[in-house]
């Protein structure tokens, strides 16, 4: 079996988007992951399809109804699908490189795209819905960070991305930063490559590639350093 | 003069994609912003229309080439052109709703989406680029985090979204993950809406949306509590 995506959203016309491109869409084809998407408004109770209500105490905005979107829950992934149920959401756990790895290595997921204000409580806590935030601001919907999540995820399936050790060695696999890149010309507009970087000694670049990732991570997210190791998963 | 994006990309397909619907696509139809986008690879110096090499000290992955980025990146952003240059990629520093509020309050935007290993060192230096992250995990290239980025500024911009009112009260606008949301029906599946939400007291909903924002954020982002009071910028 494999990975297999069922996206909850209000815009199914938005999927696959980017994600029918490039290694994705290519994945996709080949039958490395499937996407399914439900269109939310199926499964409203009313002849106007309402899927949202207003708040409840007052405020702006509208909130999505738990029973409608119960319904919809329901029927994409009903009792004994092993999938985990995500609920894309600002208030979320900020989406790690840790957790798309332990997605990655899952059955698939279950996203439910919020709009409007949010989704009723009740819904997130009866249908156990794990609310995941993939950054500290507001879109207009969870449909782009849908799209991100599964991007994550989806580059790290067997047979998506070509070069496999290609993902050991990148930004938070190690807990740092990635180090600078270069490549040809040897010189662009008077600035050379580093020399190190083509003096040949291996452990020299090794050494050097190290000290630099550290002075960035330093410099640019202290938070990273605070934390302890992060544990290389493979 | 209305917000203008500039993406530079090796995927111009994956444009307007999810931005070209909802509230960002009818901002785009009606002129609240614009997007453009430039195939990188027409700026390549050979007739393979190469855009990547090898990496200089070895390893995994090819990276971009300076040269050929420069190129790309001074047709759509001449001398002059007021809009900040970006460069998605998670090395960068990450997106928070005031840069977000800052970047919809300016002329626009020139992303350049990373695929590969990343990009030359030299480019980002010598043309100023300011690198950006949408969270501490992997994609397969820039452009889904320019996507989300775009999105998050677009719901900003003057007449793109429908209740202005909406915008403020929002996760992160006061340095809080946002309170718990209810409508509709009264009951659902035997859990009735919080009484206090219902009595009408609006003293007293406000105190309690306050007390379950603050026990909630203290619970998932205690990092967000630690900081300090996040002026909100109207």
């Amino acid at each position: 079996m494999s990975f297999s995506a069922t996206v909850l959203t209000l815009y199914p016309e938005m999927f696959p988007g980017p994600l029918g491109l490039s290694l994705a869409g290519r994945g996709l084809g080949e039958g490395a992951w499937s996407l399914e998407t439900v269109q939310i408004r199926d499964f409203a109770l009313d002849r106007h399809r309402s899927v949202d209500d207003t708040p409840a105490g007052g405020g702006a905005g509208m909130v999505m109804r738990a029973d409608v979107l119960a319904r919809a829950v329901d029927h994409a992934s009903p009792q004994g699908d092993p999938r985990p149920r995500l609920l894309m959401s600002p208030r979320g756990k900020p989406l790690t490189q840790a957790r798309v790895r332990a997605l990655a290595a899952g059955p698939g997921a279950v996203i439910l795209c919020g709009r409007f204000e949010g989704v009723d409580q009740r819904l997130i806590d009866l249908r156990g819905l794990e609310e995941v935030s993939v950054g500290d601001f507001i879109l207009s919907g969870g449909e782009p960070a849908a799209i991100v999540l599964l991007d994550a995820v989806v580059r790290l399936l067997p047979g998506v991305m070509g070069n496999a050790q290609s993902g050991d060695e990148e930004s938070f696999e190690n807990g740092l930063l990635e180090h600078p890149h270069y490549t040809r010309p040897q010189e662009f507009e008077g600035r050379p490559i580093p020399e190190v970087l083509t003096s040949g000694n291996h452990a020299k670049i090794a050494a050097w590639r190290r000290a630099q990732a550290e002075k960035l991570t330093k410099e640019r997210r202290p938070d990273l350093m605070a934390k302890p190791p992060h544990p290389v998963q493979k």
